[in-house]
């Protein structure tokens, strides 16, 4: 049978959860530092940034493996960070027009990830990067992502 | 020209930040609390759910509008709550496949947004859903994207 | 084993087949009339179009269903015929930016299929559409694709 | 104004080209060698093709420029060969999940034009592989597209 109060009460829960007085008290624009602390960069050049991680306890899902969101998060993240090292595009002001991740394998609290951005292309007005989380130890490939930002030239998109 | 040292000293500034203290004390498996916080289950039928949210200030990008990467963790966590809908999805572990995002709109905080998740199928294995964020007062579309999961018969995939 | 000189011998012989003096001798930019022959338009609003074909044999695949990159295909002339139904894009240049197709059902030799491109928006510069591909006869769904366009005010992207 | 009957004519005269009968009389299951005619395989290893091709009429889009429909169609066709490199994939029968692609530059006619297709896993049940499209002259990105299949032991999905 269908359990669609299951459903229904689980979201609800979890969208008020016991640590909802942490999550209520959190700072303006908390999102990138709740993702990237720990973050270590290894190396930033031109349309390149490495980076790695350690899966840490506060992004795992329910499997013990990096969230899926999390992913995405630093696809979108570290992706701009890329784009940005190219001249043209630290003058502009960016806006994500496209995220997309293929999730290929899981990654488990503790092990270590690279992370590296690679730029496509910065464009007149389009930018394209890639994403590509590796397991450090195999480089075994855990999830590919590409990010398309739109660069205007003046604040209002 | 080309300033990649400032790229590397923002990222590295991000990712250890004053609020350090308060992300490395965070308990585990805090992702989805972090980004559904808030969230109201306005109703949830076979195959489609529907929610809202004020956009709070926690998950503001530096342009005060939703984070991208949160727009990405409510595709994830939204469309995999409307194939739980699904009384043979429910039985299966579901692992993401694909997911992606088109961001069409901002929407800045205080703005109420309607999230709605209509599952396009569940197969035997893979199980489509979409989900769209739009503005309640307009109805206008803030982003669309859509998620792809793999449903196992056991936990192992 | 791996059998590279099979996957080797396949692709040559698809490149080089018997059709390739018909395929040969095909006129300048055929690619449209070769997908949308026989496709019939049902209605065209404002950000909105609906058109239905009966899948032609030309268009499947081995398996005899509609073939994938058949239905980008779709997607793709069919999401930018509504876009052009708004009259800012109409006096634009566009230009992909981004097309994705989620592959939900198999649509097989003589069933009749539905498309309906709903326009997300069309801002000043990026436009966004979704084209849905479904059964008629069960309202089933069988793709569900995203297509991005940027707008170009001349023909200098 | 809009002009929707013009959308409408131009749609309705695509459909129905003077080319109609051609397209009419062309044989079963076409689509494949309609696009790859001419492609030369460069190089089939475990896990990795390259291929080349020169950017051919029938293949252009108004502009002049190799069709985005064509671009995913070689995504499509190629990333599926790069999988069937893989021992354990030859034997199963796969299914597109989902196709994406990202349109970087345009690729004019007469231009020669590298195909990468890399396989990032075959898994038990899902494969994901990236294709690359990039002028062979200067090594710039053309496109860059990502193809995921589901994998089965039979032919029933």
């Amino acid at each position: 049978m269908m359990n669609f109060d299951e459903v229904k009460k689980q979201l609800q829960q979890e969208s008020n959860s016991t640590n909802g007085s942490i999550v209520d008290s959190m700072p303006l624009k908390f999102y990138e530092p709740f993702v990237v602390q720990g973050i270590k960069v290894d190396l930033v050049e031109p349309g390149r940034i490495i980076c790695s991680m350690i899966v840490p306890p506060r992004l795992l899902n329910t499997a013990n493996a990096l969230h899926g969101g999390a992913t995405v998060a630093i696809v979108d993240i570290f992706g701009s960070a890329a784009i940005y090292t190219d001249s043209v595009a630290a003058r502009r002001v960016g806006a994500s027009v496209e995220i997309s991740v293929s999730y290929v394998d899981a990654a488990y609290a503790g092990e270590e990830i690279e992370i590296e951005s690679k730029v496509l292309r910065v464009g007149k007005v389009i930018a394209v990067v890639t994403v590509e989380l590796r397991k450090k130890k195999t480089g075994k490939v855990v999830a590919h992502g590409r990010h398309t930002k739109y660069l205007a030239v003046s604040s209002k998109l």
